[in-house]
């Protein structure tokens, strides 16, 4: 656990072919140093999320190899799906995890699209903390034009990729790479069976309607608990903590009389975001992480 | 992260001169698979403490490798110092940090003890969790008799060994070993001047005067920042959790109408411990520690 952890989570065009998803997938796993977290696809999207951590030159490697494994047997010209796309290797994300910071993590994206473009011929655009221009930060700009159109358009200025010669790959397209902080999905669920009450709690508390910035809510029945709940993404816990999300929750939902039943994290968390809400309810001062004794194994 | 990790910490008698230590330290760093964590020695008691963590089979061999030198290298017989002691290597307590159970450790013990008494003719005492009669619990039941005393004493039933004949080992004495839950020095500071009150509160809070099970508490003074302070050991936070011994505090401080400042937490705590203070205050369910990102790899 000691050392620099991050997380990549790469998405591929193909949900379909077996064969091919398990290639890919297989392309990672014997990366040397990297540990595989989850697989998913989706026939409609036809299209696979790829999970695995590592350290910062283990998961460059895996993303790399996989990429390498896509490009081989994945043809743009003949794939079809609900999902906007660019590539056979579609977007490739770098996350902090631990000892690593968001910049860090723009830095490795760059050293991947390099090698990306030179071992692999895939023009490569840069995303979010690695964006190389404010139109860019946002990962729809830049993909949902999809491959059809981009094969033209990228010969125009505003297109021109950021690694690469301003013309897609024949069968692979382009690729997108970046670095993101790592999405949190958290919920709370009220004592409370109102879901109009849950609704007006999320507007509140969401960037969007004004609420914390890098927190998005929805407000959602659970039918079979007599429950409703405020439904969170957490887009980026180290600006925004998670106790603070759940004290504004407690305080918008007190106007209502209305008491937290319950949290839940959905899937994984970083420690540290967990650590950091642990150090804010106990009020603990200058603890350190490595005081945590399983860190240091 | 992942697996069995388990802390052993063995005292050994001998803390003055520095190349009969440093020996012992290098047999421990020596061992594969073992991170050494600390050692510190004290010339009055002249005992030595050294930390050590790994997977149960390393710490084991942590401990037969360390013993092994000492039994090579200390002589009682020629041993003088204030804290009581019964061997060349006097106390192993093997310590449950992640995915082990107390119960698990006192087998450590046990397999520990075999071998030390196989190897090196070192006879054992069992201790704590590993105790095999209930008026060994107490380590200092076995231990404050002492080298000298014990080397008759041996001989009589209730001072049979747990392992070996009843006769010492001629230089290197006996050795106690046992299992015991990790150990967490935790303090409470509060906004408070009165070491009246800090002591009050911490004679409600303890075990001894009718408080928390596993909870030894003594009141404090930080003069030079104005507070006083509840300075705590938990002794068992299985048992009795963090948070408990936070609120408790926090309730016997109110009648005073103090408020905590901030807590710390002195030296190391196991991972456990933290998430379970964490799920206290968030009201988290069904978390598991699988979701902690960082003990994946």
């Amino acid at each position: 656990m000691a050392g620099k952890i991050v997380e990549c989570v790469p998405n591929f065009s193909e949900g379909r072919k077996p064969e091919v998803m398990e290639a890919v997938v297989d392309s990672v796993q014997k990366t040397e140093g990297v540990k595989l977290l989850d697989w998913s696809h989706d026939v409609n999207h036809n299209r696979m999320v790829v999970t695995f951590i590592g350290s910062p030159e283990a998961v460059i490697e895996g993303a790399v190899n996989s990429s390498k494994k896509a490009v081989e047997l994945i043809d743009l010209n003949h794939h079809t799906g609900e999902h906007p796309r660019i590539g056979a290797v579609d977007v490739i994300p770098f996350v902090p995890v631990s000892g690593i910071t968001l910049e860090e993590c723009a830095q490795l994206a760059y050293q991947c699209g390099k090698r990306i473009y030179q071992e692999l011929k895939l023009p490569v655009y840069y995303y979010e903390a690695a964006a190389k221009t404010p139109n860019r930060k946002n990962l729809s700009n830049v993909r949902n034009i999809g491959y059809e159109k981009l094969k033209v358009e990228v010969k125009t200025p505003e297109r021109y990729p950021d690694e690469g010669e301003p013309q897609l790959h024949p069968t692979a397209g382009a690729v997108v790479i970046g670095a993101r902080p790592f999405l949190v999905a958290f919920n709370i669920n009220l004592h409370c069976s109102d879901i109009k009450i849950a609704k007006a709690i999320a507007n509140r508390v969401r960037e969007a309607r004004g609420g914390l910035k890098n927190v998005k809510a929805l407000g959602m029945e659970l039918k079979d608990r007599g429950m409703v709940q405020v439904s969170m993404n957490l887009v980026n816990c180290d600006e925004t903590p998670i106790y603070r999300v759940i004290e504004l929750v407690k305080a918008e939902a007190k106007r209502y009389g209305v008491t937290a039943a319950e949290t839940e994290i959905v899937g994984l968390v970083p420690l540290k975001y967990l650590t950091e809400t642990a150090i804010y309810y106990m009020q603990l001062e200058g603890f350190k992480t490595e005081q945590i004794l399983d860190t240091r194994l």
